[in-house]
Protein backbone atom coordinates (compact mmCIF):
# COMPACT_ATOMS: atom_id res chain seq x y z
CA UNK A 1 0.00 0.00 0.00
CA UNK A 2 1.20 3.30 -1.05
CA UNK A 3 -0.30 6.44 -0.09
CA UNK A 4 0.67 10.02 -0.55
CA UNK A 5 -0.27 11.68 2.26
CA UNK A 6 -1.20 15.72 2.52
CA UNK A 7 1.19 17.64 3.31
CA UNK A 8 1.23 20.99 5.73
CA UNK A 9 4.60 22.21 4.50
CA UNK A 10 4.25 24.05 1.00
CA UNK A 11 5.55 27.52 1.06
CA UNK A 12 7.44 27.61 4.44
CA UNK A 13 9.95 25.46 5.99
CA UNK A 14 8.97 22.89 8.17
CA UNK A 15 11.28 21.59 10.52
CA UNK A 16 10.94 18.07 11.71
CA UNK A 17 12.73 16.72 14.37
CA UNK A 18 14.71 13.22 14.56
CA UNK A 19 15.16 11.61 17.86
CA UNK A 20 18.24 9.71 18.30
CA UNK A 21 18.34 6.37 16.81
CA UNK A 22 14.74 6.67 15.48
CA UNK A 23 13.72 7.82 11.80
CA UNK A 24 11.30 10.19 10.16
CA UNK A 25 9.62 10.13 6.28
CA UNK A 26 8.29 12.79 5.22
CA UNK A 27 6.63 13.87 1.58
CA UNK A 28 8.47 16.07 -0.62
CA UNK A 29 7.35 17.92 -3.82
CA UNK A 30 9.65 18.38 -7.36
CA UNK A 31 11.45 21.33 -6.77
CA UNK A 32 11.02 21.38 -2.67
CA UNK A 33 14.56 21.40 -0.30
CA UNK A 34 15.28 18.68 1.85
CA UNK A 35 18.09 19.57 4.82
CA UNK A 36 19.36 16.91 6.99
CA UNK A 37 20.86 18.38 10.38
CA UNK A 38 22.93 16.89 12.25
CA UNK A 39 22.00 19.06 15.67
CA UNK A 40 24.59 17.91 18.26
CA UNK A 41 27.61 16.92 15.14
CA UNK A 42 29.28 13.42 14.90
CA UNK A 43 25.99 11.70 13.59
CA UNK A 44 25.45 9.76 10.66
CA UNK A 45 22.12 9.56 8.69
CA UNK A 46 20.85 6.95 6.59
CA UNK A 47 18.87 8.44 3.69
CA UNK A 48 16.26 6.95 1.32
CA UNK A 49 14.12 8.13 -1.41
CA UNK A 50 11.12 6.76 -2.98
CA UNK A 51 9.28 8.05 -6.11
CA UNK A 52 5.70 9.38 -4.48
CA UNK A 53 3.65 7.07 -6.72
CA UNK A 54 5.37 3.68 -6.79
CA UNK A 55 7.87 2.39 -4.08
CA UNK A 56 9.38 0.03 -6.12
CA UNK A 57 11.25 2.93 -7.47
CA UNK A 58 13.58 3.99 -5.09
CA UNK A 59 17.17 6.33 -4.86
CA UNK A 60 20.05 3.74 -5.91
CA UNK A 61 23.66 3.66 -5.33
CA UNK A 62 24.99 2.05 -7.56
CA UNK A 63 22.86 3.41 -10.38
CA UNK A 64 24.08 6.78 -9.10
CA UNK A 65 27.07 5.45 -9.05
CA UNK A 66 27.18 5.04 -12.79
CA UNK A 67 25.37 7.94 -13.62
CA UNK A 68 28.09 10.42 -11.69
CA UNK A 69 31.07 8.21 -12.37
CA UNK A 70 31.44 8.74 -8.75
CA UNK A 71 31.95 7.24 -5.15
CA UNK A 72 29.31 9.86 -3.77
CA UNK A 73 27.94 12.60 -6.05
CA UNK A 74 29.11 16.54 -5.56
CA UNK A 75 27.39 19.69 -5.42
CA UNK A 76 25.10 20.12 -8.18
CA UNK A 77 24.65 16.31 -9.24
CA UNK A 78 21.65 14.09 -8.81
CA UNK A 79 21.02 10.68 -7.41
CA UNK A 80 19.04 8.91 -9.54
CA UNK A 81 16.84 5.54 -9.57
CA UNK A 82 16.80 2.12 -10.37
CA UNK A 83 15.32 3.32 -13.41
CA UNK A 84 18.21 5.52 -14.04
CA UNK A 85 15.42 8.96 -12.70
CA UNK A 86 17.46 11.90 -11.62
CA UNK A 87 15.31 11.92 -7.83
CA UNK A 88 17.34 14.24 -5.79
CA UNK A 89 20.37 16.85 -6.50
CA UNK A 90 22.72 17.70 -3.92
CA UNK A 91 22.10 21.21 -3.40
CA UNK A 92 24.55 22.59 -0.36
CA UNK A 93 26.93 20.94 2.01
CA UNK A 94 27.80 22.65 5.00
CA UNK A 95 30.02 19.57 6.51
CA UNK A 96 33.56 19.03 6.14
CA UNK A 97 31.90 16.92 2.81
CA UNK A 98 32.68 13.36 3.68
CA UNK A 99 29.62 10.99 2.97
CA UNK A 100 28.60 7.64 2.41
CA UNK A 101 27.50 5.75 0.01
CA UNK A 102 29.49 2.29 0.11
CA UNK A 103 27.73 0.63 3.24
CA UNK A 104 24.56 -1.05 4.13
CA UNK A 105 21.66 -0.27 6.24
CA UNK A 106 22.44 -1.49 9.64
CA UNK A 107 19.30 -4.36 10.47
CA UNK A 108 19.08 -6.80 13.19
CA UNK A 109 21.46 -9.54 11.16
CA UNK A 110 24.34 -6.83 11.45
CA UNK A 111 23.84 -6.14 15.61
CA UNK A 112 23.89 -10.14 15.87
CA UNK A 113 27.14 -10.12 14.47
CA UNK A 114 28.26 -7.31 16.89
CA UNK A 115 27.45 -9.29 19.19
CA UNK A 116 24.10 -7.45 20.37
CA UNK A 117 20.23 -8.30 20.69
CA UNK A 118 18.79 -8.65 16.99
CA UNK A 119 16.18 -6.25 19.16
CA UNK A 120 18.25 -3.43 18.60
CA UNK A 121 17.51 -0.34 16.65
CA UNK A 122 18.56 -0.34 13.18
CA UNK A 123 18.16 1.92 10.18
CA UNK A 124 16.51 -0.99 8.30
CA UNK A 125 13.66 -1.34 10.92
CA UNK A 126 14.25 2.36 11.70
CA UNK A 127 13.06 2.67 7.68
CA UNK A 128 9.85 0.58 7.94
CA UNK A 129 8.70 2.51 11.19
CA UNK A 130 8.80 5.47 9.32
CA UNK A 131 6.83 4.39 6.18
CA UNK A 132 4.63 2.64 8.34
CA UNK A 133 3.32 6.17 10.28
CA UNK A 134 3.02 7.57 6.76
CA UNK A 135 0.68 4.35 6.11
CA UNK A 136 3.53 3.15 3.48
CA UNK A 137 5.94 0.02 3.02
CA UNK A 138 8.85 -1.32 1.04
CA UNK A 139 9.24 -4.72 0.15
CA UNK A 140 13.64 -3.88 -0.07
CA UNK A 141 15.51 -2.25 2.33
CA UNK A 142 17.50 -0.24 -0.24
CA UNK A 143 21.13 1.03 -0.03
CA UNK A 144 21.07 4.17 1.42
CA UNK A 145 22.97 7.32 1.49
CA UNK A 146 24.93 7.47 4.28
CA UNK A 147 25.31 11.54 5.22
CA UNK A 148 28.35 12.25 7.45
CA UNK A 149 29.67 8.80 7.61
CA UNK A 150 33.11 8.64 7.17
CA UNK A 151 34.42 5.49 5.61
CA UNK A 152 37.39 6.11 3.71
CA UNK A 153 39.13 4.09 0.32
CA UNK A 154 42.53 3.61 0.18
CA UNK A 155 44.62 2.53 -3.15
CA UNK A 156 43.94 -0.92 -2.39
CA UNK A 157 40.57 -0.87 -1.85
CA UNK A 158 40.72 -1.31 2.11
CA UNK A 159 37.63 0.95 3.85
CA UNK A 160 38.01 2.19 7.22
CA UNK A 161 35.69 2.85 9.62
CA UNK A 162 35.69 6.35 11.23
CA UNK A 163 33.74 8.65 13.38
CA UNK A 164 31.51 11.22 11.30
CA UNK A 165 33.44 14.73 10.97
CA UNK A 166 30.37 16.51 11.17
CA UNK A 167 29.70 19.28 13.53
CA UNK A 168 27.00 20.78 15.63
CA UNK A 169 24.40 22.50 12.77
CA UNK A 170 26.13 20.82 9.73
CA UNK A 171 23.90 19.94 7.11
CA UNK A 172 23.54 18.38 3.75
CA UNK A 173 20.69 20.12 1.26
CA UNK A 174 19.14 18.05 -1.55
CA UNK A 175 16.46 19.45 -4.46
CA UNK A 176 13.54 16.92 -4.82
CA UNK A 177 14.16 16.14 -8.64
CA UNK A 178 10.41 14.45 -8.69
CA UNK A 179 7.59 14.22 -5.86
CA UNK A 180 9.40 11.76 -2.93
CA UNK A 181 9.10 10.06 -0.01
CA UNK A 182 12.24 10.47 2.36
CA UNK A 183 13.93 9.18 4.88
CA UNK A 184 16.19 9.77 7.16
CA UNK A 185 17.54 7.53 9.93
CA UNK A 186 19.33 8.62 12.66
CA UNK A 187 21.92 5.75 12.57
CA UNK A 188 21.74 3.76 15.90
CA UNK A 189 24.78 2.32 15.49
CA UNK A 190 27.07 2.39 19.12
CA UNK A 191 29.22 -1.02 18.43
CA UNK A 192 31.30 0.51 16.14
CA UNK A 193 33.09 4.02 15.73
CA UNK A 194 31.18 5.92 13.50
CA UNK A 195 28.61 7.68 15.43
CA UNK A 196 31.24 8.82 17.84
CA UNK A 197 30.38 8.57 21.62
CA UNK A 198 26.68 7.75 21.18
CA UNK A 199 24.22 8.23 18.65
CA UNK A 200 22.42 11.60 19.26
CA UNK A 201 19.36 13.25 17.17
CA UNK A 202 19.22 15.22 13.56
CA UNK A 203 16.79 17.03 12.13
CA UNK A 204 14.37 16.82 9.06
CA UNK A 205 13.78 20.57 7.19
CA UNK A 206 11.59 20.82 4.17
CA UNK A 207 12.15 24.09 2.42
CA UNK B 1 7.95 -18.98 -8.85
CA UNK B 2 11.26 -20.37 -7.71
CA UNK B 3 12.18 -24.36 -8.24
CA UNK B 4 14.91 -26.16 -7.82
CA UNK B 5 15.46 -27.80 -11.50
CA UNK B 6 17.33 -31.08 -11.41
CA UNK B 7 20.96 -30.91 -12.40
CA UNK B 8 23.41 -33.65 -14.05
CA UNK B 9 26.49 -31.47 -12.79
CA UNK B 10 27.33 -33.65 -9.51
CA UNK B 11 30.88 -35.22 -9.62
CA UNK B 12 32.03 -33.62 -12.75
CA UNK B 13 33.29 -30.83 -14.56
CA UNK B 14 29.92 -29.41 -16.06
CA UNK B 15 31.03 -27.03 -18.37
CA UNK B 16 28.32 -24.10 -20.05
CA UNK B 17 29.11 -21.95 -22.69
CA UNK B 18 27.56 -18.03 -22.54
CA UNK B 19 27.46 -16.95 -25.74
CA UNK B 20 28.28 -12.99 -26.33
CA UNK B 21 26.12 -10.81 -25.20
CA UNK B 22 23.87 -13.65 -23.46
CA UNK B 23 23.48 -14.53 -19.85
CA UNK B 24 23.42 -18.16 -18.27
CA UNK B 25 21.89 -19.71 -15.24
CA UNK B 26 23.41 -22.60 -13.18
CA UNK B 27 21.78 -24.27 -10.21
CA UNK B 28 25.35 -25.10 -7.64
CA UNK B 29 25.23 -27.25 -4.58
CA UNK B 30 27.16 -25.46 -1.25
CA UNK B 31 31.09 -26.90 -2.11
CA UNK B 32 30.59 -26.64 -5.70
CA UNK B 33 32.93 -24.69 -7.08
CA UNK B 34 32.23 -22.28 -10.27
CA UNK B 35 34.57 -20.93 -12.49
CA UNK B 36 34.19 -17.63 -15.04
CA UNK B 37 35.78 -17.86 -17.87
CA UNK B 38 37.24 -14.94 -20.08
CA UNK B 39 37.26 -17.28 -23.22
CA UNK B 40 38.67 -14.63 -25.68
CA UNK B 41 40.30 -11.73 -23.16
CA UNK B 42 38.93 -8.23 -22.30
CA UNK B 43 35.27 -9.25 -21.25
CA UNK B 44 32.98 -8.70 -18.22
CA UNK B 45 30.92 -10.61 -16.57
CA UNK B 46 28.31 -9.81 -14.44
CA UNK B 47 27.51 -12.13 -11.49
CA UNK B 48 24.44 -12.73 -9.93
CA UNK B 49 23.86 -15.20 -7.07
CA UNK B 50 20.35 -16.07 -5.28
CA UNK B 51 20.07 -18.58 -2.65
CA UNK B 52 18.40 -21.80 -3.95
CA UNK B 53 15.09 -21.90 -2.06
CA UNK B 54 14.66 -18.05 -1.34
CA UNK B 55 15.00 -15.40 -4.99
CA UNK B 56 14.57 -12.57 -2.31
CA UNK B 57 17.54 -13.70 -0.62
CA UNK B 58 20.56 -12.76 -3.12
CA UNK B 59 24.03 -11.87 -3.40
CA UNK B 60 23.98 -7.96 -1.80
CA UNK B 61 27.07 -6.16 -2.98
CA UNK B 62 26.87 -3.36 -0.02
CA UNK B 63 26.53 -6.05 2.56
CA UNK B 64 29.88 -7.47 1.26
CA UNK B 65 31.87 -4.45 1.49
CA UNK B 66 30.71 -4.21 5.20
CA UNK B 67 31.54 -7.53 5.69
CA UNK B 68 34.94 -7.41 4.00
CA UNK B 69 35.82 -3.75 4.77
CA UNK B 70 36.72 -4.00 1.24
CA UNK B 71 35.46 -2.97 -2.53
CA UNK B 72 35.98 -6.14 -3.76
CA UNK B 73 36.68 -9.13 -1.86
CA UNK B 74 40.22 -10.57 -1.40
CA UNK B 75 41.00 -14.28 -2.32
CA UNK B 76 39.30 -16.49 0.66
CA UNK B 77 36.66 -14.14 1.46
CA UNK B 78 33.01 -14.27 1.31
CA UNK B 79 30.21 -12.49 -0.54
CA UNK B 80 27.53 -12.35 1.81
CA UNK B 81 23.68 -12.06 1.00
CA UNK B 82 21.08 -9.26 1.69
CA UNK B 83 20.70 -11.09 5.05
CA UNK B 84 24.34 -11.37 5.79
CA UNK B 85 25.07 -14.99 5.17
CA UNK B 86 27.98 -16.18 2.95
CA UNK B 87 26.59 -17.48 -0.27
CA UNK B 88 30.40 -17.17 -2.38
CA UNK B 89 33.79 -17.24 -1.51
CA UNK B 90 36.60 -16.06 -3.76
CA UNK B 91 38.43 -19.55 -4.22
CA UNK B 92 41.20 -18.24 -6.54
CA UNK B 93 41.56 -15.50 -9.71
CA UNK B 94 44.47 -16.04 -12.51
CA UNK B 95 43.34 -12.59 -13.91
CA UNK B 96 45.17 -9.54 -13.19
CA UNK B 97 42.87 -9.40 -10.16
CA UNK B 98 40.40 -5.52 -11.54
CA UNK B 99 36.78 -6.71 -10.74
CA UNK B 100 34.04 -4.34 -9.87
CA UNK B 101 30.96 -4.12 -7.53
CA UNK B 102 30.15 -0.46 -7.73
CA UNK B 103 28.64 -0.44 -11.24
CA UNK B 104 24.55 -1.23 -11.92
CA UNK B 105 24.24 -4.09 -14.18
CA UNK B 106 23.47 -2.26 -17.65
CA UNK B 107 19.44 -2.47 -18.50
CA UNK B 108 17.54 -0.48 -21.51
CA UNK B 109 17.42 2.64 -19.58
CA UNK B 110 21.10 2.83 -19.79
CA UNK B 111 21.28 2.10 -23.46
CA UNK B 112 18.38 4.71 -24.34
CA UNK B 113 20.87 7.29 -22.27
CA UNK B 114 23.58 6.43 -24.16
CA UNK B 115 22.06 6.46 -27.62
CA UNK B 116 20.98 3.04 -28.55
CA UNK B 117 17.71 1.14 -28.69
CA UNK B 118 15.93 0.54 -25.67
CA UNK B 119 16.01 -3.32 -27.66
CA UNK B 120 19.65 -3.50 -27.16
CA UNK B 121 20.73 -7.02 -24.90
CA UNK B 122 21.43 -5.65 -21.65
CA UNK B 123 22.56 -8.03 -18.42
CA UNK B 124 19.73 -7.08 -16.35
CA UNK B 125 17.56 -8.37 -19.67
CA UNK B 126 19.82 -11.69 -19.42
CA UNK B 127 19.61 -12.28 -16.14
CA UNK B 128 15.61 -12.32 -16.64
CA UNK B 129 16.21 -14.34 -19.41
CA UNK B 130 18.36 -17.06 -18.09
CA UNK B 131 16.24 -17.16 -14.86
CA UNK B 132 13.28 -17.91 -16.89
CA UNK B 133 15.31 -20.65 -18.67
CA UNK B 134 15.63 -22.61 -15.56
CA UNK B 135 12.07 -21.50 -14.84
CA UNK B 136 12.63 -19.24 -12.20
CA UNK B 137 11.90 -15.27 -11.74
CA UNK B 138 13.12 -12.34 -9.51
CA UNK B 139 11.58 -9.06 -8.86
CA UNK B 140 14.76 -7.10 -8.38
CA UNK B 141 18.45 -6.52 -10.14
CA UNK B 142 20.49 -6.63 -7.73
CA UNK B 143 23.80 -5.22 -7.66
CA UNK B 144 26.11 -7.39 -10.42
CA UNK B 145 29.87 -8.64 -9.19
CA UNK B 146 31.37 -7.67 -12.63
CA UNK B 147 34.28 -9.83 -13.14
CA UNK B 148 36.99 -8.59 -14.90
CA UNK B 149 35.58 -4.90 -15.04
CA UNK B 150 37.98 -2.31 -14.37
CA UNK B 151 36.99 0.75 -12.53
CA UNK B 152 39.89 2.34 -10.91
CA UNK B 153 38.66 4.63 -7.90
CA UNK B 154 41.01 7.36 -7.06
CA UNK B 155 41.81 9.88 -4.12
CA UNK B 156 39.34 12.52 -4.80
CA UNK B 157 36.63 9.06 -5.35
CA UNK B 158 36.17 10.22 -8.81
CA UNK B 159 35.90 6.73 -11.08
CA UNK B 160 37.25 5.85 -14.76
CA UNK B 161 35.42 3.45 -17.37
CA UNK B 162 38.73 0.99 -18.37
CA UNK B 163 38.52 -1.79 -20.51
CA UNK B 164 39.15 -5.06 -19.20
CA UNK B 165 42.64 -6.28 -18.82
CA UNK B 166 41.84 -10.07 -18.54
CA UNK B 167 43.64 -12.80 -20.86
CA UNK B 168 42.30 -15.41 -22.83
CA UNK B 169 41.42 -18.32 -20.33
CA UNK B 170 41.76 -15.90 -17.47
CA UNK B 171 39.56 -17.22 -14.63
CA UNK B 172 37.78 -16.30 -11.43
CA UNK B 173 36.88 -19.23 -9.71
CA UNK B 174 34.11 -19.32 -6.83
CA UNK B 175 33.39 -21.79 -3.98
CA UNK B 176 29.44 -22.07 -2.99
CA UNK B 177 28.50 -21.46 0.99
CA UNK B 178 24.95 -22.25 0.20
CA UNK B 179 22.89 -23.93 -2.23
CA UNK B 180 22.41 -21.33 -4.86
CA UNK B 181 21.60 -20.32 -8.53
CA UNK B 182 24.60 -18.04 -9.91
CA UNK B 183 23.88 -15.79 -13.34
CA UNK B 184 26.77 -15.29 -15.82
CA UNK B 185 26.32 -12.58 -18.36
CA UNK B 186 28.72 -11.79 -20.90
CA UNK B 187 28.06 -8.33 -20.65
CA UNK B 188 26.44 -6.82 -24.30
CA UNK B 189 28.30 -3.16 -23.92
CA UNK B 190 29.38 -1.59 -27.08
CA UNK B 191 29.15 1.78 -26.10
CA UNK B 192 31.64 2.31 -24.18
CA UNK B 193 35.53 0.70 -23.62
CA UNK B 194 34.48 -2.02 -20.23
CA UNK B 195 34.57 -4.75 -23.20
CA UNK B 196 37.69 -3.39 -25.64
CA UNK B 197 36.79 -4.15 -29.12
CA UNK B 198 33.67 -5.92 -28.93
CA UNK B 199 31.51 -8.07 -26.75
CA UNK B 200 32.97 -11.58 -26.68
CA UNK B 201 32.56 -14.61 -25.01
CA UNK B 202 32.68 -16.42 -21.58
CA UNK B 203 32.51 -19.96 -19.86
CA UNK B 204 31.07 -21.20 -16.31
CA UNK B 205 32.38 -24.44 -15.48
CA UNK B 206 30.68 -26.38 -12.08
CA UNK B 207 33.71 -28.40 -10.70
Amino acid sequence: MWVMEATNIIGRTSKIPVPASEARAVTVRAGQRVRVVDIEGGQVGDVFAFAADDPTEYLSASHTRTHTSRLFPHVGEAFVTDRRRPILTVAADTSPGAHDMLIAACDPERYLALGADAAHASCAGNLRTALSQLGLRTDVIPQPVNVFMRIPVDASGDLRWLAAASRAGDAITFAAEMDCVVVVSACPQDLNAINGDRPTPMEIEIL
